[in-house]
């Protein structure tokens, strides 16, 4: 409920496709990549951009932004300006650093010596500060706060340059990863092809599927033939387009799509020893239930991590629900575990938008609440848990508890879902201050009293870890377009900095 | 599922507030308002307007209509332009008649001789033709298709007037009800009071709440203090502005809502020996779950649809499920009684709306599935009984359904919670023509396989009626203030018009 | 100056065309009534309407209106809601009464016992009071508080009809114009025609127009062939759409618009011994300077003022300058009977509009000055005669008087082509109230050093009725589509009622 | 007519500001700004853009920028967005290079090593093709086509920097002078000043202006008292923010405003032998007609140039007239030297814009007429000269000469008062390509029967530049804040490559 309260939820979508065979295809590219956005749009509802391509030599750019849902960017008529088209990219963010503007919108294209490239980013560069310096110290004026022009300022950087060199973009891309460890995803658009990114960590993550023929009854074949590839921050997006998920991007890697395949160009390794440091909240609360990493559905996890809260915290009750609707898996999990009935006692509203007005009176008083409607009858007289995702400063449970003790709960069970945040990350995603994190204060050691609960208990780090790690099946990484079941070392790991203060690499000030 | 894909789900929304004591109060009357409209705003996305008024003799409206959402209408900068005001009235539409347009808005605003008066309705007249006819041939023009300006001009006309008539609004009002028997619920604002109108066979819901002290914790003291008084379609629409659920208006009945108080005016009868006709699919599938009808919650009902289905029509099954979110409560109860496990297979994609993007290729044909993610590790192997609300044309559950099967599922049997929609409404609810309906097509005899399920069936109306009827209590109505509880004869009886074509009133053509 | 500035420029502008012959022809009604009202664009900025009909027996009207220039309401996307149709009216405004709203906006359309009517007008009901409450007693509801709504359900209201009744039409205009007696001209479309009515004073103008082919080279030939008629507020608009001007409707007369051509259908007499009351100020300065009005151009009564001006007060200087644009005509006149030079002293940014940002400081100080820009070369160690065409409050010229001194003018004398105004007025002029006019204030009797001038002379009454009547030609009036040069009696005459306090009827209070 | 109707009339405009005296001020810096763009607003209507800063050590820039006339874009609620606020640079734009985007808006900003700096530019380099690859060369990707970017990125650029360095921003001036030798004139926004800076060859204009105190009756005092410095495009837009003109800053200057007064840093002095070359279309026709170049009124040119040419090309005739409004200065010119009378024969409706919907029939055929009515009292009968200001392309005179023929005129004889346009301008003027060009067409050669004058005559080269130089008064440099009155060596000489093909700079390619 806080998370989703507090903005933590967004981070930003990354979404490119191309189109095999023979140039021009039927295939629809830039309404590919708006569907594509629109199964990412959890991850960003600020601003929306697509940059599409014809693939020639030298390339035409097609390129529209807006701030808004990816319904309200691209209508008909601005997609037709993106056609007609043969790969693309596409973007949907919300900001976590550069201002909430338009001239920070992705992706970013620039004019290098050897053409334009097109450039879109997840994921927030930790030695961000370092690296604009240093661009600026050799005489490059930066127009924006963001992360991603810098990205871009990177890869068109390698002075002196003759105009007959051959852009070796590998060698670049190599270079940029190099300078900075983490954390990113990216495509890079360049010619005819799109470069996919995923930093050494694997920190943000990138999946690759493949575009198949569809029938006539509306379902994709389990075909051979192959109509194109997407790349994708989730998953989740595929089935919407009819494409079938393939892999994912391991850490380290560099794949190119072209319109002959994907084919990984290189891994590169991280620093002896590290292990890779995949952001656990993904699986906690960004990503959509449906989505696959490391093998496994995140709504797997999330209902192992009820089931083993209600191990690491039974209660006696007569029912088990949810703050809707991230935590339902959980509930679900928990309930089945303790063999309690899972019933419903909240109804949503869900016209009632982060953006809301603000009432100037006796309404502000109402908070959180007015975003619920109370199903009393289900639970008047009873004891009830109620799982949530997570409590993060602890202010939006007690309006809840209350509405449910007011229609005649009994008692007030909190069961959370994941374990307390009591570090800042550096990694893209926005955190309170640690002097507002409600685990670093005083009222944490009387929580169920602050809040108004008869008990409250979070997940242990250790439970959250295992029930990720249960379910991880190897993860296979194709070379040159063949599939390998070699998990690269270290590829399995994740970074629980905001929960334990481990981060993954050292952090330069 | 398709009661949604068909825009069956809209009609209109009705809010009305007013302060009570002395004037001007510390309630914000016009921020109460636009509150109690996003509690309504599943009964229409179209348009909204508010009106309100000082109350003062000659008083000053002030109204701001808009289309789009109660959010995107009601900016700060609008509602500042609706203060001060002490009463005012608030609708959210869905055009049933009328065309979509900022002229068919409501409320509607009139000078009559008497002043002006503001009007919202919910609902649609079964003889407007006529009335329309009755009206022009007195020599008024109407500039709108609306049965709201209809109503409004009805109200007006009553000639020949003196301008030292004192104006009689109840006679006005009573009028008008013997003029058109159903459908409608009203909202009245004149000079310093609200009248409030349900039509004799009661089809559309209204119902009075009591906005009490909030205290400073956000939640709302259940005081006997009273700050003003609401007046709503649906109770829902209470919990959010702090105000306490106090009784429905009756059948037939006109209220009064000053400062002093709530005061039943009268309660105009039905012709001998009809029965009351509220609107079945209010419990089945428009009105939010949590609203109180005669007593009992909507989602109660719904939960007590789905026992019936299952006691009707069981099945050997591993898991129960939803067509997320209308049949969820209904799937629970199947659950339930069945005594079989229930799981989430689908996840939506709340970003994908109606008026999204018609993708001109390939892309069209996955149709209603691209709303959908599958949790295909809950149910693969498995067999599955999938609850949806309602079956209506018969082709969107189909690709819902192949979505499961090519993800694993082993069997996929739907049970619908309600009965098969057969006939027309006449009395505000946007049903398909009779030819499109499935259950009165050839296809309807092999249901099953025409939507590729293993078996498929509905609910009795019977079994809806008894669900509906199981939990009713008495209504009491509140005379002069003062609550009763002897209902009215035949305050209770439902329309099942569009499932056995027996409609509550005789049809003029 | 002060016109423009005080915005008193403003009334309204109305537009309507019907294609002759055969239907549908080639003739895009909807462009060309776009066209012919941004002809008309100087009569009103505020908002722009139109409704085409394709003329059936059951008649599909068509509208769009829209807040704004006509440019902007009315986009090539826009327009195409509007076809196919073969006859329609338009509607520029600036509201004279009414508030500033789209609702407010015209043509405005009501449906009728005989079908629907759309109304345009152009003018203010001196009885408009007495009239709504009239209205209002015979209970009809009145939604704005908009002259021509009252004029349409005027139209509309003759109880009780029959539905087999002749809609008669004629009958009705004649019933309304017996009502009242001015202000207003007329567009009244219904089925196939559309009738033109001018009050029987002829306060406002209309004129009539023959759309005639135009060759490949961009011209109108001068044919006898007709491809459709035009009616408006002004000939000016006729030009640039390839019209010829072909005759004013005459006071009291109505005409018939239809594919056969255009028919006096009656000529409502005034009451024994009232002249016409042609509103002066359409010469003075509402009316584009191209436009002709009882068979003479505006632009050559201003030129006369001027000469008249000229003779009545002449002044020793080097030179006679404009205050532009409007006194341009006036100015040339001036000078060519004193036979004193004419130059350019002030240049004018057209960018500044009226409802400029108000800066905050001492910017605004520099008031009506910073439209301006000044040509001292022009003028520099002279003394200058400046001609203005009014000059009502007295505070605008001050700072262009100060401009041309400090920038070397070494006397300034301002001649003002117009008497001053004195009354308000009561037939759609926003004037000043009375005691706002400089006119009427103590100041007036030192004007001169009140503004800053070296001297300042009005033109008297007499002066500019003489300018006015030396042009006029006879008025002809075609019956049945036939010319004749009959001027009806009491044609000429001209409303004086700001200048002199004569209003050409009585006043109901 | 024809530079207007082509669009040839604009560039762009630059006005910066900044207050004298202690910060903060009472200055309102973004008011005084966006009246000076709106005083520029005639050299680009496209987009407008704002930079302001409060001038601290660390400055915050605060930007606001949008497409539209500057009224639309700077609302009093975006102004506010750009207080409090010390100085501030401003433009207006119609792009010559860039596509019509809001990114292309200018003022750019970017982010050096040494901090922020705002760059807004008027003109166009005639090596920005090589610079561009000089730049991506060196690592520089260029995310825009716009000459500004480029400038921007050639300030920030000089390899390698150290921290602590002292950022030599006349130094970097001076090397992008070097760079590129015309055309632009730069405003340069860093911490607490504003450089202004005018290529070595003049190529646009720039000049200085002082803001005096305001009195209450909203007149400038000629004080000495100083309130703040601004630097325009064009004196002209001094007059509406109450400052006075001071002085042009020289070809090659660099000039620093601050809060200390205005200082010449250095003239860069153009290659030996070359003289300066002020566009002389500045005088002919893009430069509002009260601003002042070279000591002389821009009005006085233009109507040296109607004298000169009636001394050239003297016709029998009854009366001269201007193509409104552009050519008046000249028409007046021309009568007074031929001692014929000026009268006005076309009058100009200011709301048909060049944006205006394009008819799709026969109302294309009406062409630029629709533009203009016929005064045709003025002139039937009569023999008229009819001065325009340019013709270009020779299509839109037609139409005008036959309204005229059509409306009475027995003779028609056309002068147009500058040289026909021959050549390419690559200096930031969009002309129409040299095949496009009348003037290089056989038809010139019977131009008048080709457009159906009866005479046309253009003014001549020769007589062109003596209209210029004969009223250029010797240009004052201010050094140290000190005026001087020593012309640099070959400050004056204009430009009149369109003309002549006499480039000032070898163009390279």
């Amino acid at each position: 409920m806080e998370l989703e309260e507090l903005g933590i939820r967004e981070e930003c979508g990354l979404f490119g496709c191309i189109t095999a065979g023979e140039w021009p295809t039927q295939l629809d590219v830039p309404h590919v990549i708006t569907l594509g956005l629109v199964g990412l749009q959890h991850r960003g509802q600020e601003s929306a951009g697509i940059v599409t391509s014809d693939g020639e030599a030298l390339p035409a750019f097609k390129m529209h932004k807006g701030m808004g849902l990816v319904n309200h960017v691209f209508s008909e008529e601005n997609l037709k300006k993106l056609s007609v088209s043969n790969l693309g990219i596409g973007h949907t963010r919300y900001s976590t650093t550069g201002h909430s503007e338009l001239q920070n919108c992705q992706p970013f294209v620039v004019e290098t010596l050897h053409g334009k490239i097109a450039v879109a980013h997840n994921g927030e560069l930790v030695n961000a500060v370092r690296l604009r310096r240093k661009l600026m110290r050799h005489g490059v004026g930066l127009s924006t706060s963001s992360d991603s022009e810098l990205i871009t300022q990177l890869l068109a950087f390698t002075p002196p340059l003759e105009e007959d060199d051959t852009p070796d973009w590998i060698a670049r891309i190599k270079n940029l990863m190099n300078e900075t460890p983490t954390s990113y995803s990216l495509l890079i658009m360049y010619n005819d092809v799109i470069y996919g990114v995923r930093d050494p960590y694997g920190n943000r993550p990138l999946c690759i599927g493949r575009l198949i023929p569809v029938n006539a009854d509306g379902k994709g074949k389990n075909s051979s033939e192959t109509e194109g590839w997407v790349i994708s921050s989730e998953s989740c997006s595929f089935l919407s387009i009819g494409a079938q998920y393939d892999r994912e991007v391991a850490p380290g890697e560099i794949v190119k799509l072209s319109r002959h395949g994907v084919q990984t160009l290189d891994i590169v390794p991280r620093p002896r020893g590290d292990t890779a440091a995949f952001c656990i909240f993904e699986y906690v609360y960004f990503s959509r239930p449906d989505s696959i990493f490391e093998g496994q559905m995140v709504y797997s996890v999330r209902q192992r991590c009820g089931r083993q809260l209600a191990i690491e915290a039974p209660v006696e009750a007569d029912l088990v629900s949810t703050v809707p609707e991230s935590a339902t898996p959980a509930a679900l999990g928990y309930a089945e575990q303790c063999g309690l009935r899972y019933v419903e006692v909240l109804c949503k509203n869900r016209y009632v938008g982060r953006t809301f007005i603000q009432p100037n009176m006796r309404l502000r008083q109402l908070g959180v609440a007015k975003k619920f409607g109370v199903l009393s009858d289900n639970f008047a007289g009873k004891k009830v848990v109620l799982v949530d995702d997570s409590i993060v400063r602890g202010n939006t449970i007690s309006p809840i508890i209350k509405l449910l003790r007011d229609s005649g709960a009994k008692e007030v069970h909190i069961r959370v879902a994941s374990p307390p945040i009591r570090f800042p990350c550096y990694m893209g995603i926005n955190i309170p201050t640690k002097e507002e994190l409600i685990a670093n204060k005083p009222e944490f050691h009387n929580l169920a009293s602050y809040i108004g609960a008869d008990s409250v208990v979070y997940l242990s780090v250790e439970g959250l870890t295992s029930a990720v790690q249960e379910g991880i099946k190897s993860v296979k990484v194709k070379e040159n377009g063949l599939s390998t079941n070699n998990t690269p070392v270290g590829a399995i790991g994740h970074c629980t900095a905001c929960l334990t203060g481990e981060y993954p690499v050292e952090l330069e000030w």
